[in-house]
């Protein structure tokens, strides 16, 4: 088994209307430090053993996971041991 | 200037119907090794150089980006050198 931690986020230049309003949020509650928020999407799949795990990662990721046009992401993958 | 990676992801046994419509969607794609997914939050942070960083974040993780009935939160803080 395998532990995959996937990240997604917005591309530099892409417009972050969420994080802005959470920016908003924070100095709205004297939070005044936070200079930039951006906000993307974590995902952890649990993924049966194979042999070619990180292609299929990398396939699910371009295919579904993240839209290539404005967004980038990025992958952790973790052996799960003794399950 | 610091950079904080925000991780929310949601507690054990806290039903994911977003993870589950993903998990669907891979494996009608035939991505068959795919036996769970959770769905959570990632947050960067930039934040002005101040003393308690890392209270501040904590408080602002509580009361304002997760949950905390339902959602876990953890974080990196990393230093910002040279600008």
């Amino acid at each position: 088994m395998f532990k995959v931690k996937v990240y997604v986020t917005l591309k530099q230049g892409v417009l972050d209307p969420q994080g802005k309003a959470v920016k908003g949020a924070l100095h709205s509650m004297d939070f005044q430090l936070v200079e930039e928020v951006r906000i993307g999407k974590y995902m952890e799949l649990t993924v049966d053993h194979t042999e070619n795990v990180e292609a299929q990662i990398e396939d699910m990721c371009k295919r579904l996971l993240a839209n290539p046009v404005m967004e980038e992401y990025s992958y952790e993958i973790e052996e799960v041991v003794g399950q």
